[in-house]
């Protein structure tokens, strides 16, 4: 099964261009994993860059050339893109461990400017789809964007605008009902105007989306959340936690989409070194928050009818991300977007029952009662 | 079967009041199916109204009372709101008449004006999931719909708009992949600015989303379309067409959802009789274009992978209700609409995969030929 998925992405990638650069040492094997005293060789071609001080360890070539990354290793752009990358491939790898499928790895580039490599394990034992996706891009910003920009305070010079924004963006589909969804995205966004000033924030998020209602797993998750936050800023947890209750709220059912997590945008203080360090720390704790809830779950036994109302539940997150998403939208109304990477957050399949509503006093409408009323969990 | 589905629809109705007009006899039955002398009796309530020269056989009660109805007879809101009752009631036994589960009947109001009839058929032997909804509805114009209205070249006076809306949409998802899904929406508008002035006009169309290329099939559905054009205004056809081709557009993957039909909006010539006769035989001619196709088909076998590509392409048709559908959003955007009567076009089950993409030379991409590149067919 392995050697089948190394094959398929084989096929998918293009194969990388070897460069030895002073700073780097390019490991590349196709060989099945085998540790080799401290060398790791993985079962993809593989991209890890050895330097004293910086890791990266990554599921493809970066988009930046790797000795232009090390160069500027002191730059915003830099520091995500490594962060960015260092995170996708730890995120895959611990699900990889997990599952005996493996990520397909697409590297693609964008006409207009930068690229993206896009990570997805599909029809996995444990994840029926999962997707992990970094990209880079910069170029013109489209006016439509700058003018939502605009309305939510942006003050940006007349004109035309150029802009930067990097970023993780995943989403995970358990099989098993008793596992919820995962979504995480970290971005890095630059507009800069034509008196050349560089105006810069960021952004992101990491929410839960369960099936079912166990109340310890989301006091869990919420504890690791607001214990980040909580080390950067004291106010950070409660007012990230409600932006994430408003924004993943699916209007016309008036219900959330899942139990929450953190949502945040525009963050540009105390300065931009704290608020990466910030969001590097929310990408930590991705796995630390959500694989205990995989592991205790995973071998749950679930009948036809918890399935059932598992997919039922993810027609209302498709519901949600093509109808409402900022950044679904966004992606889809960016001229030559790479919609394949944008609608990787989809679930394998989704089912649209008229008027389904869950029996009184079931499990399943103790869920819909947190999901139309959120709660404190922590 | 039949009896478990009639104990559904009794629950999901509202007992009508039986009354009885000068104009019509008002025929109650929850018996099974038995032709009498004449007399049908069907296995739901019966809403069956009798006049010499008015036929109102209807799924439930009107939305306007009946005899309204009669005495306004000459009214275009009293004939359209008539014309679509039957025609759902038409439609609704005809396609019960092939299946083994039977059509549930949901009768709402809006709060701010009207309500309609929602029909569903679902998880059937034949069809997987088919709505026919009518519904009828009026009070002030929201000013966004306004503004798209006047975008399209609507000559309202300022001020606050009223608008009266009747119409009927259907979509119908068999559950065999050689049966194409159908959709076909008929509506009547009415804008009244504050001068008094009533703006109306027409729009609908009816289109087929194969999930195989069979020409035949397709040749014989733009036929039959085609011909009920052409009784009218021999430029219709190939405008509606082209217009149908335009509108099912799925631009972030650059592919029509379908293989056309027609497709119009805002018509209002000749005169509001002659538009009303059009769009009446249109809605004649939506059982003649569709049901030879699904008696051909229903028993053609498939297999595993075909299912699979089928709900692949349903995932397609999701994209473009949610995402691009002018109606789906403009009824999600009204206050207090009725989502599950929107949203009743979604099918049952829908899959996504990442960067799917059919075998060379195989009937899957034969279709994806036709969808990227309209053909003319008749």
């Amino acid at each position: 099964m392995k050697i089948l998925n190394l094959l398929r992405q084989i096929r998918h990638l293009a194969l990388p261009n070897v460069t030895k650069s002073k700073y780097s040492k390019y490991i590349f094997a196709t060989t099945l994993s085998v540790t080799l005293s401290g060398v790791a060789y993985y079962h993809r071609p593989h991209h890890a860059y050895m330097n004293n001080d910086i890791k990266m360890d990554f599921m493809a070539k970066s988009i930046t050339p790797c000795d232009e990354l090390v160069s500027n290793r002191n730059s915003m752009r830099s520091k995500m893109e490594i962060m960015i990358m260092n995170l996708q491939k730890e995120i895959c790898s611990a699900l990889e461990a997990l599952d005996e499928k493996s990520f397909i790895v697409d590297k693609w580039e964008r006409a207009q400017g930068g690229g993206g490599v896009t990570c997805v394990l599909q029809d996995g034992q444990v994840f029926e789809k999962a997707g992990v996706n970094i990209s880079v891009v910069h170029g013109t910003l489209p006016p439509a964007a700058a003018a939502q920009m605009r309305s939510r305070g942006k003050q940006f010079a007349p004109g035309e605008l150029q802009f930067y924004a990097s970023g993780i963006s995943s989403v995970i589909h358990p099989r098993n009902p008793h596992i919820p969804t995962l979504h995480f995205n970290y971005r890095y966004f630059e507009v800069i105007d034509c008196n050349g000033t560089v105006h810069w924030w960021f952004g992101g998020g990491t929410d839960l989306t369960p099936y079912y209602l166990d109340e310890d797993d989301v006091k869990c998750f919420h504890k690791t959340l607001k214990e980040v936050c909580d080390r950067f800023d004291c106010t950070y947890y409660s007012s990230f936690k409600k932006w994430c209750d408003d924004y993943f709220f699916v209007k016309h059912r008036n219900e959330r989409r899942g139990v929450g997590g953190i949502f945040f945008d525009d963050l540009d203080s105390p300065d931009s070194n704290t608020a990466f360090e910030f969001i590097k720390s929310c990408g930590k704790a991705v796995l630390p928050s959500y694989l205990p809830i995989v592991t205790k779950n995973k071998d749950h036994s679930y009948n036809c009818a918890e399935r059932q109302w598992q997919l039922l539940r993810r027609g209302r997150y498709v519901e949600f991300n093509l109808i409402y998403d900022r950044g679904t939208k966004f992606g889809l109304n960016t001229p030559e977007a790479r919609f394949e990477s944008i609608l990787m957050s989809l679930p394998l399949l989704a089912k649209w029952e008229y008027c389904h509503s869950p029996e009184p006093c079931s499990k399943e409408e103790e869920l819909m009662k947190v999901l139309k009323c959120p709660r404190d969990w922590v």
